[in-house]
């Protein structure tokens, strides 16, 4: 008998029909005579018909406070639902909301991160022998306000969950498999991965994986949870994320990730001076905009240029920082690249095998397309490129790394994320 | 300066636009200088579109508490996006769920009774100068299990709150101008009362006036809470309730009210011996039957005949207990009647006048009406009648009493009680 934590997506519990179907997949779990928790999302298109509902209602942006009042009830619908269609299959259950379950955040609004977990009432219905339903993406925080987790935040709650039941595994249902060697759509002969390590893991998802959300990695590997992605659709071996990750014979690279959410700011004929980066920086870390890759070029006749990356919707916003700060840094030019794409291969293995990332180099320029940028890190290498050949870069990436498989491979559209 | 409570029910939040409507309402009372507590409903059909998702899911009668935690998010919606609405207005507000403003009951579901009130969160808040919203119709147990009142119990929730941080008074929005002396619908000249007792104002809600409910009323009563029943779509003054309601010179009836919710069970021939009447209404009780009326004929050859009336919904039920005691009872016959109707006059003023009584039986029998059963207390006295010439006894009365009047009244449909 193990104690699993089993968390269902929106898109799973949709409408009533698939809400049924998760009923049957739970108490399936119990017949085989486990003890289950079960993490659940909104149902489909609430979160979406709400936010439509405030737009009719609210002529400025409403308090976040009050958003989070909002959108949790999805979750509260959600998890009452299913507790009544597990009790029409004769089973108890019980469903709990964010606070009931003890899942404690800090005091911020719409994108809380989990303080604490006292899942005493979990423990206790447990010991009842009732299947425990909790809402996803929600908590508390210390003085009773309702606060909500952001993007991933019902992966995070099932991972929190997991950590403080000590559960022996928390699977992650999706409309995926598991999480693939690439992308499925842009590589018919992508591999689903038995095993991944957090780490890698935590790459991918960054680099736009959308499967699982690096803060519930994260909290994974903090507190050593095993998690499993695995579909809803039918009952396919996932893919099991843990510490260490067994790699095939032969295979270095894990999978390969990209993102088209990257702009490039280049500062043009920057007077070479010290400190000139840390005002840049520091000026855009004021403004809440994170910069992923830099590159310094060298420098000539006392002028360098700086090349930076950014998310695509901070794009505007980074390059009139860098024009407020013209006077006390000085530059001949700011100018701002979007239609990029950064594409990286991650693997726990590069760090002790020379000559990954160079045929990385190689491959890429064997399509006669330029690299822009590169960025390292012990387990991945990521070039910025121009957008417009992607598919034919990552598929040719994948068969150069041993990737490619013979067996087709299911086809689903993006993971949600809450 | 006043501290005021605002209870807005479903049907004055339904949409969009009237949310908006209620939000300026709520800041009207504001800018006059008052602090604002309202509390609100589920949005119009909410309810019953959360009722239909478990009637798509469930196939027994889903749990109590999970029903609660789903109907529950109705009103924590409703606040959220009331609240929402005000701050569009550049008023600073806040939302609570029925736990948050400190509502505890009792630990039953569907129809829990408020067992306390700690309303510190909502004072704090009124402290800071905040226009605060609280979720109607719901509450939380001493364990932290989420609870609603049953029917009324936004009405509830406000004359408790009221009660709770000692409100001025307790406005309760509806659809119809105030409490009427009779069904407008069915008198056209029916009189809005300006004032009304508690006491009276219970007999009337009990007897079918859906304006207000009579746990509500009743609580008003032992907390001595100033109510005022207004329209929601205009400024009209309301009426109020309260301990001492002045009367109109010559007046002595404050209303007439009617249930068709009556159904005659009538036992025949029962064997006269002690005891016989309990061992009747014993068994009714234990079966959670309320008796209204009751009648005994008198002994004729050691034979007597009872008839008492119940809710239409019990008949069946009623019929069958009696039925199941014939053995110890002893009785010819058991019949149920149903197309019935009680008519009755409130008025505080009767019990000190003499003949007021003597007056309605007069006016039905000079219509040919027979008078069925009959039931007085202090301040009411009901006449069961078929129910075929129901309009035309009640215009007669209206006008023997003296509650007739030139004016126009509004005629609106029947009110919400959630």
């Amino acid at each position: 008998m193990s104690l699993i934590v089993m968390k269902f997506g929106g898109s799973s519990v949709g409408d009533a029909e698939r809400m049924k179907r998760v009923a049957n997949r739970i108490v399936e779990r119990k017949r085989e005579g486990h003890q289950c928790v079960v993490v659940v999302s909104a149902m489909g298109d609430t979160t979406d018909d709400l936010i439509d509902l405030t737009k009719q209602i609210c002529t400025v942006t409403p308090p976040a406070r009050e958003m989070d009042m909002l959108l949790s009830t999805g979750e509260q619908v959600s998890v009452a639902l299913l507790s009544m269609a597990i009790h029409s299959l004769g089973y108890a259950a019980v469903s709990f909301t964010g606070w009931q379950a003890g899942l404690y955040t800090e005091a911020v609004h719409a994108k809380a991160r989990i303080t604490d977990m006292k899942p005493d009432r979990v423990k206790k219905a447990l010991a009842e022998d009732k299947i425990v339903i909790v809402a996803g993406f929600q908590g508390m925080t210390e003085e009773g306000e309702i606060t909500t987790l952001g993007r991933g935040g019902s992966d995070t709650t099932a991972v929190a969950l997991a950590a403080g039941i000590d559960a022996d595994v928390c699977e992650i249902f999706t409309d995926v498999d598991g999480v693939y060697s690439t992308d499925p759509r842009i590589v018919k002969c992508a591999r689903k991965l038995n095993e991944i390590s957090y780490d890698e893991m935590l790459e991918l998802a960054n680099l736009g994986a959308a499967v699982l959300h690096p803060r519930a990695v994260e909290y994974a590997k903090n507190y050593n949870v095993t998690l499993v992605v695995r579909s809803s659709f039918n009952h396919n071996e996932g893919t099991n994320v843990k510490e260490e990750a067994a790699m095939e014979q032969g295979i270095v690279v894990r999978g390969i990730a990209y993102d088209k959410n990257v702009a490039r700011i280049s500062i043009l004929g920057v007077e070479e001076k010290p400190g000139q980066l840390a005002k840049v920086f520091t000026a855009l870390a004021k403004e809440q905009i994170d910069v992923d890759i830099i590159v310094q070029s060298g420098v000539l006749n006392g002028l360098a240029d700086f090349s930076f990356t950014v998310a695509l919707s901070d794009a505007d916003k980074a390059q009139s920082v860098i024009e407020s700060i013209r006077g006390t840094v000085g530059f001949r030019e700011v100018t701002s690249e979007s239609n990029l794409v950064k594409v990286s291969i991650v693997g726990a293995g590069m760090v002790s095998t020379p000559g990954v990332a160079a045929k990385m180099f190689e491959v890429i320029s064997d399509l006669g397309i330029s690299i822009l940028m590169v960025s390292t890190s012990e387990i991945k290498t990521s070039c910025v490129i121009e957008n417009g050949r992607l598919n034919e870069v990552i598929q040719a990436l994948h068969t150069a790394y041993g990737l490619d498989t013979d067996s087709t491979v299911f086809v689903g559209g993006p993971s949600e994320r809450r």
